[in-house]
């Protein structure tokens, strides 16, 4: 008989023991539980955290970008030192491969070194100066010294999907952190062990920093409880969430209904429009075929950026590209879903579109060999029969797809019109094919109002991680299309603008001084000033 | 006997007649009706403006900088040609002085004159090249390009107390027209006349420019009814509101209420707290006094940054000071409000604070010699009547303080921590004073995490117009703490990002070209490449 250790939250690095059940992890490939329990947070315990947060939020809002940037590097250094436990834990926690997971903990390093250099570089402070122009008629302009401030304690809600790379040390808190906002972390239940290590790991580079404590928590507890206490607590300031459409909304409105509003950042729901236009198909069916069924296959489907929408042209070149997917997708096997309830969901979703009336099924892969392990399938029906049935635009969380089949350049148009908001739209086509082209520009025109990322000949999974990514999208595939979740323009999310006007040098901040001791890139009147010519 | 003209609604640049009755300007130092009559839309009639900009986005939003740019010059020259008119009606329906609406004309001409620049300068694109790296390891870098999009139609709502630097073709038009957004701007009931004279200098602009009709409309209409329904309108993707917080939370709530949510930018409430150290009064007491009672009693107090909390501390100084504030206050003379209802809410305000325990009139000042011109009135209590009564701290729109004298350094960081959102915060400080510097330095790093600008040894009220002002801070000082009102980051509001992924040259705007057309400051790799260099 083996004894079940019960392991709390980990609050300003101290073990809590929640007050309202425990949790464990559950190998989705066998639906047996596993290793540790976690007890959960009842509700008021998550004031332990917020208050712990809000006090660190007096000292870490101050700290200079060389003891931000290390602080970041710190995490991904003692995050690799643990990789090899890291990565066999969350294997058995989500049944995701051996490859992903070395994969996404690489990633989840490299996104806090990329924070690192963007905390240290300080572009994100957006230093603005306007000398005062005391001869300046008809009024004299003052001095106005802009800059951008953290804006407080972040709760962060960790993504089933990727345990690492958008979970304890993931892309909301390297970004959160870096802007100089303390971290409360909500781990997702079906990950405990997995989000227990990293948040050791964060817990002992604050305190190997010399930083507050409260600078990062990780709880366990309820979504609907202790989740929707955690976005409702005055002391958060803004919230990090990757999941559901329902989850994300119920986080916005509770954020809206605050006597203190605050912004929500939900990545929530996106089926990923991919555009084929017939060029494409004359071009590179093989490959089209393959790269298709990869895409949608791969993790099980449960990526964000899954194609969930495929539209291919009526005609000889879209029926060969079909017989093409056909081929592919027999020759497929479902792989493990994370849990026993995102793989109900999935095939309770397909189960929904196949009542839909003028849906049917093109082909099915074959069944994995373990628990949790649905089919990939694809269905197709007409542009007509989808305008006119807004229940095929649902997402369904898996290796699902809908080929619509367009009989005319208008069909697209009319339906990316009619397009809720996507993280990603792809479109296929030769750019050697002078007519596609003329219809692509326009295509482009419409659907970059309706997505984040406008890919061509290529597929949405796989989300490189730099300078330039949008990992976003309008409502619904985002609660605010106005930001990133991945990339580095996420650190705008956890900051606002503030002015110092005619301020004495000894009480202006760093970034400020005319002597720019942090080396930033600053405008001065209007224009961007590099640092070597400052 | 005159004949009444009915005027109408400006949608598309066609007068569009009401079905919800009619309004007039009021002419606040009479309470007498002036000028035309204006009929007011029913809710349903805004949707042909909606529609008439949803339709024109299509176009609008392509403009190049240079289109854009001598737009919105054209629509500040002939706003100047009209510029006599202007100030005339708008005198008669505010009860503003000559002098102060020729400047707020002349900032309006100035601030779409700025949004020219930035419009053509477009470093608000932001735009972001990563350039393939095929050979990156373990996986390749596609291309990938970020430039920032508008959002679509924004709802714009006119304040009453600048009738034309927040109005018709204020901050709020000039910034949306600039990032591509058309405009549909519901009227002030307050200045009719004003803003139909405004709204066709618009409107000429648009037609002038071959831009289509729908990229500006005027609109009369209730703000409960049509303002409401404006927001709520899917073909509106973002508001611009700049009043009072009741209005504006509720504008928040049908935002947040929507099918699709959008971003509201809600300048709302805030009592702009003056924090005095003993060492500014040593310095410089009558200049103080004088500085004060100017900017609390000009434009009669009806300005959002106007000083309502003066904090002078316990003993002498403070003594000496407050009685030079008696002194020039009673010297001063009511000015005429903007309305009868402003007016009452006005006197109501001060009833309210009059009736808390702990607090006394200091001195007030003569009532004006026409219609709504209160006197203009400053309370006293103690910091911690005022830390226990929270109702103290609700705004009183007009010339109306509250002077607390704090006994400790701490009395002040008490405050400080359990302030509401401001607009802005200002410490009076001598900065040649070592012990009050040191003190100041603690003031500033907690103030400036409740305001959106920080000032010093100056007063709050005048905005200056520029690239580094921020007129904005936490809530309910704005709906949105993230953002400013007014100066070149205002852009900012109207935009989100989108990437564009390994696109063919053919298909990528001209903001993403290698070959720079439009000769912007892009980051590349991460750094910031200006245009000479490129």
């Amino acid at each position: 008989m083996t004894t079940t250790t019960t392991q709390g939250s980990l609050i300003g690095g101290r073990s809590v023991t929640g007050t309202a059940g425990t949790v464990r992890g559950v190998d989705p490939r066998t639906n047996q539980a596993i290793g540790d329990e976690f007890s959960l947070l009842g509700p008021a315990q998550v004031e332990e955290a917020t208050e712990l947060a809000h006090e660190a939020f007096a000292t870490y809002r101050s700290t200079d970008p060389e003891t931000r940037g290390a602080f970041l590097e710190s995490i991904a250094e003692r995050l690799e030192s643990v990789g090899a436990q890291v990565v066999e834990t969350a294997q058995r926690e989500t049944g995701l491969p051996e490859g992903r997971l070395s994969g996404e903990l690489a990633r989840t390093a490299n996104q806090l070194r990329l924070f690192a250099t963007v905390a240290r570089a300080g572009d994100y402070l957006g230093a603005r100066i306007e000398p005062a122009l005391p001869d300046r008629k008809p009024l004299p302009r003052p001095d106005l010294r802009q800059v951008k401030l953290p804006l407080g304690p972040v709760a962060v809600f960790g993504a089933s999907n990727f345990p690492l790379a958008f979970s304890v040390a993931g892309g909301d808190t390297a970004s959160a952190l870096a802007a100089g906002c303390p971290v409360v972390f909500k781990a997702h239940n079906a990950h405990p062990a997995t989000s227990r290590i990293v948040g050791q790991v964060i817990a002992d580079a604050v305190a190997s920093a010399g930083l507050p404590p409260g600078t990062f928590s990780l709880i366990y507890g309820s979504g609907s409880t202790v989740g929707q206490r955690l976005a409702a607590d005055p002391r958060i300031k803004a919230v990090g969430f990757t999941g559901s459409r329902s989850a994300g909304v119920s986080l916005m409105e509770t954020a809206a209904a605050r006597p203190v509003p605050i912004p929500v950042y939900a990545e929530m729901s996106s089926i990923n429009p991919v555009y084929v236009l017939p060029s494409a198909i004359r071009e590179n069916a093989g490959a089209l075929a393959q790269g298709f069924v990869g895409s949608l296959n791969g993790s099980a489907g449960q990526l964000c950026t899954a194609p969930g929408l495929l539209w291919v042209p009526e005609g000889p070149e879209g029926d060969r590209l079909i017989d093409l997917v056909i081929e592919e997708l027999t020759r497929t096997c479902g792989l493990p879903m994370l849990t026993e309830g995102i793989c109900r969901s999935r095939i309770n979703g397909e189960h929904h579109i196949v009542d839909v009336e003028g849906v049917e099924l093109i082909a099915r892969g074959q069944e994995g060999d373990t628990e949790n392990a649905p089919a990939p399938a694809v269905y197709r029906t007409t542009a007509e029969n989808f305008r006119h049935r807004p229940e095929l635009s649902a997402e369904v969380f898996g290796a699902f797809c809908l080929i619509i089949r367009y009989a005319s350049e208008d069909d697209l148009l009319q339906a990316v019109g009619a397009t809720e908001g996507q993280l990603t739209a792809t479109l296929h086509v030769d750019p050697e094919d002078v007519q596609d082209i003329r219809f692509a520009q326009d295509l482009v025109t419409a659907v970059q109002f309706t997505a984040g990322r406008v890919l061509f000949n290529a597929w949405p999974t796989g989300v490189d991680v730099g300078d330039a990514m949008v990992h976003g999208g309008p409502f619904p595939a985002t609660s605010d299309g106005r930001s990133t979740s991945v990339g580095t323009l996420a650190i705008d999310r956890f900051l606002r603008p503030v002015v110092f006007q005619s301020t004495p040098e000894t009480l202006l901040p760093q970034s400020l001084l005319d002597s720019n001791p942090w080396h930033l890139v600053r405008r001065v009147n209007g224009e961007y000033v590099l640092p070597a010519t400052q």
